[in-house]
């Protein structure tokens, strides 16, 4: 076990703290932009450690398939591939696999899929995915697990979260098995259920992992649901480890998880939302589609200082996506991942200083101040 | 008339010079990277500088109909809009129309067609594309002409220069009829004919303009008809005003028509063929898509001083044109400019130093050394 959390100041649940991994310290609360290609959509490695971008996540289940993790290990791994030089999390595929529904079938052993790619047929199981994990090299491998769906029966969610515990520690057999290029993590899950989850922590934790994640949430639960369960575990999570709230989300709910003590938050949201025109800025969410642009001489967010929102007025921005030109999923994805960045940099800032509560309240107020702009 | 341009040193045909233009001087031989819809496919105006642009195109055919170019003029004029700050050049949208073929009607005073983006009738003369080129701003403008389809009869091809020639009286007119943002070029036409190439620069030598550009080339005629046209017209043309010859072309091609003493070249091969995965080199055109680059670790050209050289296998390069990915286009992009854009400064240099011949011979043996690796 290489990698080592310190705790640098709280407020309240809310932790200031750093990731020191192989590759690099993360300094948390942190977001991860989603590589899942082996590139952040539209960006440059370069670009990215300009916006302050310290970790990003890749995905096992696209990269296994393209172009495969033997050619990725040929190549010297992840971070040489993509020309990325900080650390990489990798999760571990069983989120894709289960968002295949019914091309799975599932057992004690894994899952067998057909990729969608090539037809081929794909057998993931927990120790598969540690080699695919150890072969990309990544600093954070995540357990394979089988996330729960929602809504689940209390029965359903109980054998899902038991079979995840018994998976998590043939992971750590296998991925510890000998010289390991990082380190893994475990992935609370348990559905909306407070026993599972208190179950599936104490599971995890005599694993002694160096990291824990809380798994199969932003998969449609409401978002009481979602503080509830984080209020429920988080609080009995290990102080000295990371916590990683997996695919969430949206700004207001990365405050709302940092308010409750999470370190760790990766989601497509800013990507993907830029490539289809739709822009954060501090009171909302824009549409750069909508024709209120069309001639509008100012930028996304007038008190933003990403280069994006420095350098193009929200009528080119428009233009450039009723072209379809790549420039347009640039500057927006720039501008985007500039906001998630910088939030998770004042989110520190607010902890060291012992203000996130007054933080949090304007920052929710500020985005309920107006209607989105559309 | 505020263009100017300064003949820095000869050897044999090829000439090494300088164009002062509002925004900014351009070492030539220059090439201008097309940027259709006001961007650069896949490109930063940093980016294009970074890699020795010292001008872009606009196409005019393109901005008139998306966004207009009453929004541009509003929002600042082109240069503004795409946020470059040096040179541009705008066509006439006379050879794009030409493009339509059978979608339009021409007529003395102009050509009529339908908008492709929404199926309106537009209206394109003389007057009406100095209107535009003069809202958007650029640094030099087109004259607006009569693009001679190849093949074409003495007949056809005289009728087409004649009215060529009308209109760029007409364009004269309208163009500089007062306070103007730029200068306008004539444009050489007159098919494969000497004597109605001759004619068409006799023509336009009595308008006075302040540079002049040979057109109808590049439209499917053999190569040995495009030789002998520049060897027939630049000669003849003014020694004081820069030469340039539209839409050519292939590496090869640029350096031939050095060799006969043109300045200025734009193409969309570099770009295109980027987004098409074909990748220029010293020794030819590799097509990266191409299953023998698959675990290749090597970059495009181990001789080249790129990004996309200096970080980026070509295993990588294939892995993210096969998954469709953003970053592909633009690697691709700044290699194929760079490679162009080096070209151009390594012919600057060999006329400075005279010897543009033993380059010239050097280039075309290591291009024709060993076929397209494919």
């Amino acid at each position: 076990m290489t990698l080592r959390y310190e705790l640098l100041a709280t407020d309240g649940a809310a932790r200031r703290g750093r990731v020191h991994a192989r590759h690099g310290t993360i300094e948390t609360p942190a977001f991860m932009p989603v590589g899942t290609y082996g590139t952040v959509k539209a960006m440059t490695p370069e670009e990215l450690e300009g916006l302050g971008a310290e970790i990003v996540l890749g995905n096992t289940f696209h990269l296994m398939l393209r172009p495969g993790a033997a050619t990725v290990a040929e190549l010297g791994g992840l971070h040489r591939f993509m020309h990325w030089s900080r650390p990489i999390l990798t999760d571990s595929g069983g989120f894709q696999v289960f968002s295949l529904a019914k091309l799975r079938k599932m057992d004690e052993q894994g899952v067998r899929f057909r990729s969608p790619v090539d037809g081929a047929e794909v057998h993931l199981t927990p120790e598969s995915s540690m080699d695919v994990q150890r072969a990309l090299g990544s600093d954070i491998a995540m357990m394979f697990d089988d996330c729960t769906a929602w809504p689940a029966t209390h029965a359903q969610a109980q054998a899902s979260m038991e079979r995840s515990m018994r998976w998590a520690r043939r992971c750590k057999t296998h991925y510890y098995r000998d010289a390991v290029p990082g380190d893994l993590f475990g992935i609370v899950q348990g559905g909306m259920y407070d026993d599972l989850r208190l179950a599936s922590l104490d599971s995890l934790l005599e694993l002694d992992l160096p990291g824990l994640a809380v798994g199969g949430l932003a998969v449609g639960e409401p978002e009481p649901e979602r503080l509830r369960v984080l209020e429920t575990v988080v609080p009995r999570m290990p102080r000295d480890r990371p916590r990683y709230l997996m695919g969430v989300g949206r700004p207001e709910d990365i405050v709302a998880a940092v308010l409750r003590g999470i370190d760790m938050f990766d989601c497509v949201m800013p990507t993907r939302h830029a490539r289809n025109g739709h822009l954060f800025t501090s009171t909302g969410v824009i549409n750069i589609r909508n024709a209120a642009h069309q001639k509008d001489p100012n930028p996304v967010d007038p008190s933003c200082a990403c280069y994006t929102c420095r350098n193009y007025s929200r009528a080119y921005l428009r233009h450039l996506d009723r072209c379809n030109e790549i420039l347009g999923a640039r500057l927006n994805t720039i501008h985007n991942l500039h906001f998630y960045l910088d939030l998770m940099q004042q989110l520190r800032e607010a902890i060291g200083a012992g203000r996130i509560d007054a933080f949090a309240r304007d920052f929710m107020a500020a985005r309920r101040s107006e209607p989105p702009v559309a």
